[in-house]
């Protein structure tokens, strides 16, 4: 897992005998091979889904199962929001930031009620009703969180705020599985043949076009005839250390890679084929600060005694802008009103203590007039409200000021950042991989984390961005594979 | 030059006729061609150099001509510096950061006083001499400067501080053009057959191995047949827009390309053999602020009022941490002892004035306690001196206490914030291309800023490290491509 392996693509002359006939061949069965082989069923076409592992579910079963959708649900239109397309799409430039695709955001801006409607046509269970408050996931089996940035400066000044993350009616976490498992049923429904230990180790090509793929069973090459089209949907590359080192070296700041077996083999079998991998050195990052919830209300700062966010953007956002900071560590303050121990997973530790933040402040090691001043001119205009330094908002937003006081280390080596990768494969928005000349390659197609989507920035990303990303242009490139 | 265009590499049967036939190819005729063809030549080889423009220089010739060469020279040993290869290769190391090639460091760490050398050889002329002070390049004839972060944290804590900035004597600024000047007359005197207004638009391929280039002159395909290897040597893409959006947006924030046509042209021949290109987000960038000279005394704060860095860094390093900061801008601080007018080339404006911080800060519109606590404590501590928060030092370190006061404001959009690409080509030692399993690919090599070299981390970025990089790196690939 810690080599970058060589994918040469195979010509077509040098194929002994296909093993497997198909039309559309998709490789990897998370939330966007899934929904690429039910569209290319529903297409008409023969679908063969070879997934490396013995089942079901990639990154997508490890997720909360958080779809971002906007532009006025149901489930918003009953919460009171007013949510537009207009808002809607501009939030997605935004979590984009300098890396966004413009044409993906304007597409499924305009797509997204679609698409809902689509997840529940597949059988997956909305209950429509909102869920106040800073949650990661619904603990109960509410459906719509906010799930980003929305209402947090920068965001709020340029789309109007609302709720965005659509979760599986499902008790408590792990929304991921569950909706996997609706997809999968629901693609086996509809005849695609699920070929699982099998994984993908070449492209077929046939001059300049990809006409299939070789997938390794039980250690033995197996040739895979696609007539009309490969779907890369292997997930991103956070488990390959040296694709890590050569494209995304900010990524070893932090110390805990999530994905199901995420090596990057997808990227590489596009690039082998004469795909473009761009925005690679991005990658997702959150430390689970923000729990216990009163944590929220807490006030980052780093080893200066700088705070350097406001503290009511989406915890991601938060994190992976901590990890920008010097030090390897930053400190979460917090007061007798919103201290709860954290959660030992967390791995966040008390660093000091005081009953003034001047105490605090020494116990830290800090010199005297850095983090007790920053926290008296936060509290100063709290109290009135305001935060003139970074327009954190209001619940959030409120004085620090009953002791006895704490500073919470997330050390980024030490505490729990979890992470993973966000650059890969440029595609159309149809999930044509495209070349770095920006032309589509003709029988090659890719979805999912394998790809850059709509969660193209880690300083901006969302909950539920990666799923929209996986389930919606996996439907495109399914359906574009078998047109 | 805002598209990119596609590079396929031409089948070897394909070419029509051969218009030239040599041993060794080189690509472009800045500092890392000329080097690849001496060395060629001194090998024995015939060469041929193709250059797009009408005659050699490239960013090179744009440079201060200034090298990156430490471990004990004799300009080191007059100035009584005791530099070490160990210090000078933990150095470029540590200014490699999370990109550093550790086997190019160590190698170049071991020969640099041999290449120092091989300079002077190609009659290359060096003074000798030590400017003391903090300058962008020699004002006089002197030919060793301070041109890093040595001397600062947290670089001099891991390796003991030397300067290593050798110019060529020349009088005055601008030393690249005079470098190139003799490095060509020496390619000539070797027998290097020099092309221009010669642009490369493909590689030819013969199987696996790379035979050749297509070169363009007056507007017709001409065939290079390079029996023994193809050396790319073309620059960066700092000029080539779209490559940017798609793989250093970043740069965006910026506004003033520099190079010489560098559209990218040679990691794209490069990928289209199955090269891989690495750390393709990283540039450098500078903003003139330490001119006047008295102005490196300034204290930076952004948007805030928070300081951000040890201003005593790099006039490049103190730049790119500069453009991380929120808000598009960051304001510079000088007192009496140290305002001069800024050079009109900067676009550096006074944002505030005051008899004191405070007045400073409310002008530049901050909230009461921010600008000014940075400046009271930070003088406070400067008086005894100290930097408690960025460990800043002497004599750099000094209270800004004679008013008035002024804040220039550093604009990264209106002030010069020149910039250029650091990511490139992944190159073995001996200036191999390699592909992505990092195997080389036989008849291709290159070097200088198409590829990914010594300076691989905009954050560490040093004076000198790039043509360090063009001169040695492009000496291995020459004689590796001659073998």
């Amino acid at each position: 897992m810690t080599s970058c392996s060589q994918y040469h693509p195979l010509a077509i002359d040098a194929v002994p005998q296909w093993d497997f006939e198909t039309d559309v061949a998709v490789i990897g069965f998370g939330a966007a091979g899934a929904c690429a082989a039910i569209e290319a069923c529903a297409a008409g076409a023969r679908v063969m889904l070879f997934e490396r592992s013995s089942g079901s579910g990639g990154a997508s079963a490890l997720s909360g199962g958080e779809i971002y959708i906007g532009g006025g649900t149901d489930a918003q239109k009953a919460a009171g929001f007013d949510d537009t397309v207009e808002d809607f799409t501009k939030y997605l430039k935004l979590a984009g930031g300098p890396c966004a695709d413009e044409a993906k955001c304007d597409l499924y801006g305009r797509e997204a009620l679609a698409h809902y409607q689509w997840l529940k046509d597949q059988g997956v269970p909305y209950r429509g009703n909102f869920l106040p408050g800073k949650v990661i996931e619904p603990t109960d089996d509410s459906t719509l969180i906010w799930s980003g940035s929305e209402a947090a400066s920068p965001f709020r000044n340029h789309a109007r705020p609302a709720p965005r993350g659509h979760v599986i009616q499902h008790m408590g976490w792990g929304g991921g599985r569950p909706l996997i498992d609706i997809l999968e049923a629901r693609a086996r429904d509809l005849g695609a043949e699920i070929h699982v230990d099998a994984r993908a180790v070449a492209l077929i090509v046939d001059g300049d076009r990809v006409a299939g793929a070789v997938v390794r069973i039980d250690n033995a090459d197996h040739f895979v005839r696609a007539r009309k089209g490969v779907v890369l949907a292997t997930g991103g590359f956070v488990f390959n250390e040296a694709m890590r080192r050569k494209y995304c070296p900010d990524s070893f700041r932090v110390n805990a890679p999530i994905g199901d077996k995420d090596d990057g083999v997808g990227i590489e079998l596009g690039v082998s084929a004469g795909g473009d991998a761009i925005h690679m050195d991005q990658f997702f990052t959150t430390c689970p600060w923000t729990m216990p919830e009163s944590h929220a209300f807490g006030v980052l700062v780093n080893v200066q005694g700088q705070r350097f966010i406001n503290e009511d953007c989406y915890h991601g956002r938060v994190s992976r802008c901590a990890v920008d900071q010097p030090g390897g560590k930053v400190y979460q303050l917090l007061d007798l009103s919103t201290f709860e121990q954290p959660l030992d997973i967390a791995g966040i530790t008390i660093a000091g203590t005081g009953e003034t933040w001047e105490e605090v402040e020494a116990e830290l090691g800090m010199p005297k007039g850095t983090l007790s001043a920053t926290m008296a001119f936060y509290n100063e205009y709290a109290r009135a409200g305001r935060d003139p330094l970074f327009d954190k908002q209001a619940p959030i937003l409120r004085p620090l000021d009953q002791s006895p006081f704490v500073a919470l280390e997330l050390n980024f080596e030490t505490s729990y950042f979890s992470f993973f990768t966000l650059g890969g494969l440029k595609t159309s928005t149809a999930g044509e991989v495209l070349d770095r000349a920006g032309q589509p390659i003709a029988g090659l197609f890719a979805a999912g984390r394998c790809t850059s989507g709509l969660p193209a920035w880690g300083h901006g990303y969302s909950s539920g961005l990666s799923l929209a990303d996986c389930t919606f242009f996996g439907r495109q490139a399914g359906r574009k594979a078998a047109a």
